[in-house]
């Protein structure tokens, strides 16, 4: 079980400090490529930062929407999103050969992230991009789900690993997906949150909006960065894993 | 001698649609990394077609600005222009990557071309990112100089190996830099073109606007694919160049 | 009867080139307002040739997509959608005072204008975003359809004139809609397209696809610019109008 | 004496979250305009923020460079630099009237308004661009600074009013301009901004970097938003124009 964070979403002069903080704590950063946030700076920045602390990196690429922060679905054409995830993870590919350290996984950011969750097709694309692009055999991270079963089939179809994250922080639906944002009760309190993070340690299981319990393979836990108690929630997660000896395990090796 | 072309350069709905004609007749592709030209798609097809006419790719960066075409200068800190340089080339690389091919040059576009050829302190800038980025050894391609010797001197420095390119159908100043597009003959007639281009094959020299003679190693000739006659410039020189057996040498084996 | 088209939609170095041949033909010129096409340099040609040719001006404007050309629909929130459009149309609101004219009329580009005719919510959001922008009382242009009552009614909730507009060029779905660009046929070849708009100007009729007869009241045709014979077909429209007297009237004073 | 800040310079999800707090102290607001901060749904907020607070609002347009905020050079020619100040003032322009307020002034931003300072051809082109933009009569604010008898003259071949001011919490060199912020010393402590602060309120001097006193009118004091004191500066500041009774004056009858 690793942690996995969203970084380097800073741009230009605007910045999103917790970088620094909360690297210590985690196993995986989500690295923005550009579409969404992190312009060439930030990435090499938040690349150094990983390397510094031996923290496995992945590209996070996002639709094409930096005034939306890729938030906003985008109807983007199959080829254009292939397109569009090539540059992405070649970009970051390149600046982490640059430092010397390679991406391990690809992670999709946002809007992205949530259609290739809900829709097949979409999520058929991102697949066949992750199985294409320029890392050979490079894993898709995507979200642990009722239906993994059904998603680990469409994922062999394209020769693509997995790894299924699960939310600390966030409600759930009876269907397995993220209780919208929108909806009061969508964020848990910390409290909460550490307590879902640890059934999820222990059992696999995550407690729905209607009680009822979701079961499922779970690889890593994210851990947002922009929220008030991040660096905390992360530091506590990473107590627990360690007494659980659930330490620090790379990628390729996880099991 | 070899043939090179700036390519790729449409993006989204709008065309730059010589791509293809003049691909047939040319030996290195300068291909638009998003920053001035070409999004994902627009690249992914310029290297395809590159690949099917055995055309050499050579990355073409830009400082960040669609709105102007890269042809207004940006200043930007020596830091902020590595990160931009290694993010470009890591992108058309890896892109390359997806297509089985590489990506065998690097030239920079517009205004940081220029700002490169005049200003010692942005060349120096430019080598230490192409020699740092994530292509090994991959060459630089700049203006064919009177002032060659200082540059070579720089790039062995950094241990860049050099390609002097030179202009078919620019005027020169008597100091070697092209004349401005905004003075009166700075772009020549096709004729004068030609013939500059075949006296540049035979005696490596070019007549400068005051008629002094500049002289200077040059790898290889420019042809630019957005002016009315361009394919059948490209197609003029090839016939020459065949007829002198100078023909379709690749980067690495040009002496 | 007026006929409109979408100009200014260049970009920097990109030229869309029909502007200047189209505009003597047509009473209306959609133009671009920077977020799908129409740099501020573009966009200030396009309104003095539209003043020149005395054609009058509307607002053109799009969902943030320069990359995609605004055929994108993207998952912007009502509010965000409010101010985008605020935004674009008082950017040529006020560069059309600093020539001394005043846009006439908004008609959105586009995914969305494809969204506004598909979904009364976005619909809404656009009537309400025309109803309290910079230019008071300033008409909607949107697609003349069969439910006109309804679209009218929304309208009027709005306090907002709508403008109906037909394509000469595009094939009908039996619901009122334009067959998707996708599907073979959707657009019209152009002696297709000559007998829609004159049936269009004679009766009001539309022949959809499976042959059944669309009747609705069209204020306007629009011609797209972008196509082969477009200059040509705005010509040969012209003289149709002229024929039936239905020339030259403006916004304001068409029933 | 007026006070003025920098606001409205959050993008999408990137918050510069000093805006509610400043605009207490404050006169005057110049607020972003979509170039290099500042989209549509910030500048809706910022300006609404202003008209709660009865503060003026300023245009504060920039190069087009968000990946920058608006701080590099960029080498745009004159018509082009004139077609985006009349595109960014516009567009601020109409969204302050959707509110029924109006913007009463223009400040430069960033690398445009120290390129305005440093080269008189500039200044020229953005006095050129103020003077015939879509808000009539409307004042531009530059720095104070001792040649001010050749700035003023300058502006009244353009029939442009100006607006001086100065900065509390920047070292000025000897000849008025701004002291690199790359060299030590460049941004004052909080008690060095204060007491430059009030020398400026009391004899309208400044003591440049070399000791040297610089004398000159002044008729707004900047306040920086984005430095940790900012919102005690602004307030120390409001309660020693209080004392002198030099409170809340607006821009059209300041003297």
């Amino acid at each position: 079980m690793m942690l996995n964070c969203d970084l380097g979403e800073s741009f230009g002069a605007w910045h999103m400090p917790v970088d620094e903080q909360i690297m210590v704590h985690i196993d995986m950063a989500n690295i923005a490529c550009g579409f969404h946030a992190g312009d060439p700076l930030v990435m090499q920045r938040a690349l150094h930062l990983a390397k510094q602390h031996q923290v496995s990196v992945g590209a996070h690429p996002s639709y094409p929407d930096l005034q939306g922060f890729g938030r906003r679905s985008l109807a983007m054409s199959a080829e254009e999103l292939i397109a569009c995830l090539h540059y992405q993870i070649a970009a970051i590919s390149g600046m982490a050969a640059v430092q010397g350290i390679e991406i391990e996984y690809v992670k999709p950011h946002g809007a992205l992230y949530n259609d290739m969750m809900r829709d097949p097709q979409i999520r058929d694309t991102v697949m066949k991009a992750v199985s294409t692009c320029s890392v050979p055999g490079i894993p898709l991270m995507l979200q642990a789900h009722p239906q993994h079963q059904a998603i680990s089939q469409q994922a062999s179809q394209h020769n693509v690993v997995l790894l299924f994250e699960a939310f600390a922080d966030r409600r759930y639906t009876a269907e397995g997906f993220l209780t919208s944002r929108r909806l009061h009760g969508a964020v848990l309190t910390e409290q909460e949150a550490f307590e879902q993070a640890v059934r999820i340690m222990d059992k696999g299981e995550i407690v729905a909006e209607d009680n009822s319990i979701l079961s499922m393979p779970v690889d890593t836990l994210c851990v947002h960065g922009d929220s008030p108690g991040a660096v905390a929630m992360a530091e506590a997660l990473r107590v627990e894993l360690t007494k659980r000896k659930l330490t620090h395990v790379r990628p390729g090796t996880n099991d």
